[in-house]
Parts: structure tokens; sequence; C-alpha cells
């Protein structure tokens, strides 16, 4: 879509552009790192347009809250979701995933992620220009 | 304000109407209740305009983001501060406070408590007009 989209589904800060772990253009601000009361800290995520992460998994595992936009979620071995604002996931520990936005929408996500995040190969283009 | 004011804040849906503890119209969606991996559940709160909950605190605190609207914040014994969308609050276990809408503006936040709530009593019109 546009940036205008993006305005509309920008509710927490844009933050700092990720330079390591996505392909394309993605955002992320520290909303929440505060020890207690919660086991998680809270990042607000902001995938541009055809931007996603690239597969990994969580040791505790990982909440999504969708706050704007529309983007893809999958795990390894299972048809990619389909995300939309209001959509909550939870990614159960150790199974590998990735998630993103679409190739013509902005896509915002509240991520809790009580542990460590492994990081692995790319989603690259050939697997998701064919979703 | 309006119900466009609130109909551009619902990212969540606005759920049931609360029926005791609050004063004025308020609704309450649990958008995460899962036992794993958060240790807290995550509610999504909507006030109208005017409408606040009660005196209350929080065994283990409470964090709460904005998603919408314009909404007080007071801890016992200070200011009431103006919260605004996108604002993040980490209320202190144990602290007497209430949060609410402003008089003439709708209110939206996620709430995640991670223990248990103790109601007080009602934060009534004469102090509340008086914001």
């Amino acid at each position: 879509m546009t940036n205008e989209h993006l305005s509309n589904s920008t509710i927490f800060p844009l933050g700092k552009k990720v330079e390591s772990n996505f392909i394309g253009d993605a955002y992320l601000e520290m909303i929440f790192t505060d020890e207690t009361p919660l086991n998680t800290s809270i990042g607000n995520v902001t995938f541009a347009p055809g931007a996603r992460n690239n597969w990994h998994s969580h040791a505790v595992g990982q909440v999504l809250l969708v706050t704007g936009g529309e983007g893809w979620f999958q795990e390894e071995g299972k048809p990619a979701q389909l995300l939309k604002t209001g959509d909550v996931v939870n990614i159960p520990p150790n199974v590998k995933h990735w998630h993103g936005a679409t190739v013509d929408s902005w896509f915002v996500h509240l991520a809790m992620t009580p542990g460590q995040t492994k990081w692995l190969e790319p989603v690259n283009d050939e697997w998701y220009n064919a979703l």
C-alpha cells in the first residue's frame, strides 16, 4: 500500500532500521524493557511491503499482536497464514518460522519474546514470491 | 470525541461491557489467555468518554499500552497523568491507582496483569470532574 497506510497503522514509535536477520526494510522500537512485572520485553516491529525476517525459532516461544497492515506468518512445513490487524499469534517454543509483510502492504506487530531467539537462513525471494 | 474517534482507535475487539468496578461505559476483551509463554494475560480495555475504573491495586503490578484516544492515570497522592496513544505505563505492585478516559475522548489500552487485582472505592464525580 502506501505510506498513508503506514501512518494509519503506527501507534508506537517506528524505531530504528533493523540491520541483520531481515530482508527488506524493517524497523524496531523496544517499547517495554523493564525487568518487572512481565517475563518479557515488548518490541514494536514494522515491516515495509515485501520485508520479512529470516527463518528463526524462540527458546521459550513468542506472542505477536498485529496492530497494523497485513503480513505472513509461516511455521516450517505448514502453509503461510495471512495476518491482519487485531490478530494474535502464540508461537510455540523451538518451532522454526518466519513473519513479515505481504508484498503490497506494510505490517506492524508487537512482539513479546520471553527467551532467546535462534536466527537461521533467509526467506529467499523464490520462497517468498511463491506465496 | 465521537464514535469515529473510537473506530479509528479500535485495533482489537471491543468485547463486552464491564459490569462492575467501573463508572460509565467500559468494555473488555481478553485477547490473550494462554498459560504460556507469558506470565500474564492481555486484555483490551475501551473506555467511553468519562468512563473510569474504581481505585484499585495489583499484587504484582500491571503494564498498560495505550492504543487509542486519551485518558488519565493517577496514583494515590500524585497528580493525574494524561495518557495518549503510544504511551506505556508500568504500574508498581500494591500502589492504589485508577485509569480511565478523559471527559471528552474515548480511551483504549491493552492491560497486562500478571497477578491479582484488589478493587477499592469508585473515583467519584467530584474527584473526576476536578481533574
